[in-house]
């Protein structure tokens, strides 16, 4: 199509409220156009990029078995009653009521509407194994969206939904569906996307698996090894700290510490290791708001997510009151006072002498004994690993902690919806059994933004080939000469007869701001037609990523716009 | 793929809950699984069949230089409030809160939002004419979900918004338009739907147009002409009664007709003609529950379309209580009791002498002469027209009354959106103007069911070529024999080869399961293979429409089949 018609408007600064740079590039480009918090609307160059790779996806997932299906948007909220998600899940899940005054929700994922559609289907053993997807809307409450299509409250999204009856064969299954996510990543242009371990948060189940492409600007936090390639999200990796009976067995002595309520304080003030002291943390609990301390080693800090996983729900950092009567600033596990639930980190694990709070304002213990003063404790992992931690898997002290865009995540979900929802089936025996789940999910606008993220320079994306918004752009420099216009209106045509996917632009502008136009639009091949190159009977071919930069005789631009299409479509 | 694996389940009895036949055999079929009211999860086949029309969708919308974007499902009330609909539309607008408390709304029809995403990029007249497409969910909270996907709460449209500046440039734009949604039609195999004229209801605009396909089943009802082609739908067909003063002009007289609180009854009674009668119809006003009474001729009904869009609001059949001071069964202009908006229909001009009520229980008039006794009024037409009715356009009395589903419509807008919600553009001699609007609509599920109403016989649906779920349905007779079986895989492996779309029936059941499966998901080639054939090196070829049914060697399948697939495409 011609530049000149296209709808939506480019910029040339960058906006001021995009703290990311696909964001940015994507606003700035005319890509897309923000309507309310975290909701878009796509502009034709962005609809052109996601429906390439949703095919792409499509073509992955009907490579292994797939049924593409779709469920519906919009769900009664019985069906999530059903599966016990209608109360368990926090605000994100939205809620309302239809005009008959039923509850409904907006499906922000869909095991419930899986299940259900395959309940009445998947009776009989001899019907397993099968994997269904959709490429569909779906709506997250989310509380604070940020960075562009990297978190948005509307999104379309992959989700796959895989029902076996072993074990063995979800695992089978699960490993053919994690190849095919890296074929998925290695098409689209981001090979360089990482497997990591993570915590299956309110989907249940056990395993499951992230998918992440490394950049500072990610949302999710990474510990790998240098080492031995592991790799697991913050919230999972075992944070490993190796205390052999660390330190002098002192008597325990209270100590006056006036107004030194940070650890960072005590320890200065009473001149002791940070590694010594018993730092602690306060949270609530979601459901009830009841008090949970969390005793760590003062250098540590808690990682919620795990703390969550160990108290069975949803925790935030607490308010403390006065009627708590927890003294805060001050608190330590020797006679403490107030109501809480009192839990110790295993990076407090033998140390002979610790400093901790006195559950006295201005007051600290100094040579406190976990087990000789306080008792027996079980240490628990709850806080997070850090740079130059012990790796889980090869023990040694070689963890980087990087930042990461989640582009894609499986989970093994086993039985756990198939029971709530009673999905059964007879196996060979005759025997009734719940299947094993597993699910996959994609994010397509999210992977978009993250392939800009991972492929672009300051003036604009660098699209691959194989999800572009057009495969050429031509660039008619000096539209207002006729001859210029005439050869460049030509080879528009004969590309376009040859089923290339080209943008034309021939309005009567200036070079510098045809290419700032050709930048943001991050086209992978740029044909420049010109007077003085149609002197010499040839054009420019230039790739968006400058690798290649040369002249074309007029007969062979067709030939070798395909040759480059080819080479760059692998 | 096989069929062994296709997920969903197929059933022998029709349905008990389905009156039309297009949803009981997609019930039937497996095509799709009831999820709430109005709600449905769509299965492989149903999925393939709508993604099949999206496309033939969306190369006529690009033909016509539509691009496609993507607006969001869930909108801001805010925009909404901009053109007034936050308030004008009804329940079928889903409103409810975000976690915010931010009002929302789910999108039933997308001109808003439309507005909303060109309203900074069309500032000047040299960016017109544009149109921009979508393909994506919506959600219209229907009081009455019926007939399958017919009538449905959550579906899927093609929604297209065209911007102009000059009404011309509309007019010719909606022409194309026209012929694109008629190849279209004739595209996905229903080439006899009309195009008839429409009221344009909530959406605005003067000018608007519904595609029909006639069906006995349908929900609207049309009026057409046999002799000169005129169409429209019963809601705009203007019902053209001639009375040339018919009747003795009589006397006024009171008569008593004791529990005569019908138009029939009193007919009856007093031995009078019913065109010579006067009957009263009560409605309220959705707004704020004023009656509206309407006189009509005896022998008429009252389009409730005509009449909300004479008094401006919505209207619904009254409640006449007694505070109302409506006599109810012997309501009469003359000394009309009671407060109300009178309209009379103009069926009744030119009648010399009528009954009517008498607003006293029990009496009636006769005698009535609306000039002489009530005084001039105002006649408009807010009756059905009728069967044998008088042609709007020819004038001939040449009226059928038939019933459609309506497959698609298109609207001239004006300026009802750009206005309300301020978009404008500076026109070529600086003067600012606000741009023109059409809209233009297509449901896909619909459209599936509406193709399945027209084609298909008792054993299911016969779909078309262009977008049947697979292209060949391969049926291996007797399974259990090996020779037969090794044929079937090889004819499937190679059909595939050549890139044919084929659902393989590999199963070890019975013939007529087979067929009947078959039957059901309406493939519209048949191979069958079977011992018997094998004997004679050929495989039976078989339409689903039963137009063609042969014999073919082996060597020959392959080139058949291509050459049928051709046929059948178009």
């Amino acid at each position: 199509m011609k530049l000149a018609n296209l709808i939506g408007n480019r910029f040339k600064e960058r906006p001021s409220d995009c703290v990311i740079d696909s964001h940015a590039l994507m606003i700035k480009g005319g890509y897309m156009k923000y309507v309310t918090n975290g909701i878009y609307s796509k502009n034709p160059p962005l609809k052109r990029i996601t429906r390439k790779i949703e095919n792409i996806i499509r073509e992955e997932m009907d490579a292994i078995d797939g049924q593409e299906v779709q469920f519906p948007v919009i769900l009664p909220g019985s069906l999530w009653e059903e599966s016990g998600r209608f109360e368990s899940v926090g605000n994100e899940l939205l809620r309302f009521k239809d005009r008959n005054n039923i509850p409904m929700v907006l499906g922000m994922t869909h095991e419930e509407a899986a299940v259900h559609l395959v309940r009445d289907y998947g009776t009989s053993y001899t019907k397993y194994p099968f994997m269904i997807y959709q490429i569909q809307t779906k709506f997250r409450d989310e509380a604070r969206p940020r960075g562009g299509l990297i978190r948005v409250r509307e999104f379309t999204m992959k989700d796959a939904y895989s029902f076996h009856t072993t074990q063995e064969d979800l695992q089978q299954y699960y490993e053919e569906c994690l190849s095919a996510y890296n074929r998925i990543f290695k098409r689209v242009g981001i090979e360089e996307v990482i497997t990591v371990a993570s915590d299956s948060g309110m989907m249940g189940g056990s395993i499951s698996h992230e998918y992440m492409l490394l950049t500072p600007v990610g949302e999710d936090s990474l510990a790998i090894c240098n080492e031995c390639g592991y790799s697991a999200n913050l919230d999972t990796a075992e944070n490993i700290i190796h205390n052999e009976a660390v330190g002098q067995l002192e008597e325990l002595k209270i100590e006056h510490t006036p107004n030194a309520s940070t650890i960072e304080s005590v320890v200065n003030y009473l001149n002791s290791k940070v590694e010594y002291s018993c730092k602690a943390v306060v949270y609530q609990r979601m459901k009830d708001a009841t008090y949970v301390v969390v005793f760590t080693r003062g250098d540590m800090d808690i990682n919620e997510t795990k703390l969550a996983k160990q108290v069975g729900d949803e925790v935030y950092p607490a308010t403390i009151t006065e009627e708590s009567g927890i003294i805060a600033g001050f608190i330590g596990p020797y006679h403490f006072t107030g109501k809480a639930t009192l839990l110790f980190d295993s990076s407090l694990k033998n140390i002979n002498s610790l400093v901790c709070g006195a559950n006295q304002k201005d007051y600290h213990y100094t040579g406190f004994n976990i087990e000789r003063d306080y008792g027996k404790v079980k240490y628990v992992d709850l806080s997070k690993i850090q740079n130059g931690g012990v790796c889980p898997h090869c023990g040694k002290k070689s963890i980087s902690i990087c930042r990461g865009i989640e582009v894609g995540n499986i989970f093994q979900l086993g039985t756990k919806y198939t029971k709530a929802m009673n999905m059964t089936y007879i196996d060979d025996k005759g025997e009734e059994k719940y299947p094993i789940m597993g699910c996959y999910g994609i994010g397509v606008g999210r992977l978009a933004a993250s392939v800009c993220e991972a492929h672009h320079d300051e003036y604009g994306p660098i699209w691959p080939m194989s999800i572009a918004p057009w495969q050429v752009h031509v660039c008619c420099l000096r539209a207002d000469d006729k001859d210029t216009k005439t050869t460049a209106d030509n080879l528009y045509e004969n590309l376009l007869n040859e089923n290339i996917e080209v943008i034309y632009d021939d309005r009567e502008v200036r070079a510098g701001v045809m290419f700032s136009d050709a930048d943001l639009l991050g086209v992978p091949i740029r044909i420049i037609v010109s007077p003085r190159n149609l002197k010499n009977e040839c054009v420019e071919i230039v790739t968006r990523d400058k690798n290649i930069q040369k002249k074309v005789g007029f007969d062979e631009i067709i030939i070798t716009v395909k040759e480059l299409i080819n080479e760059m479509m692998n």
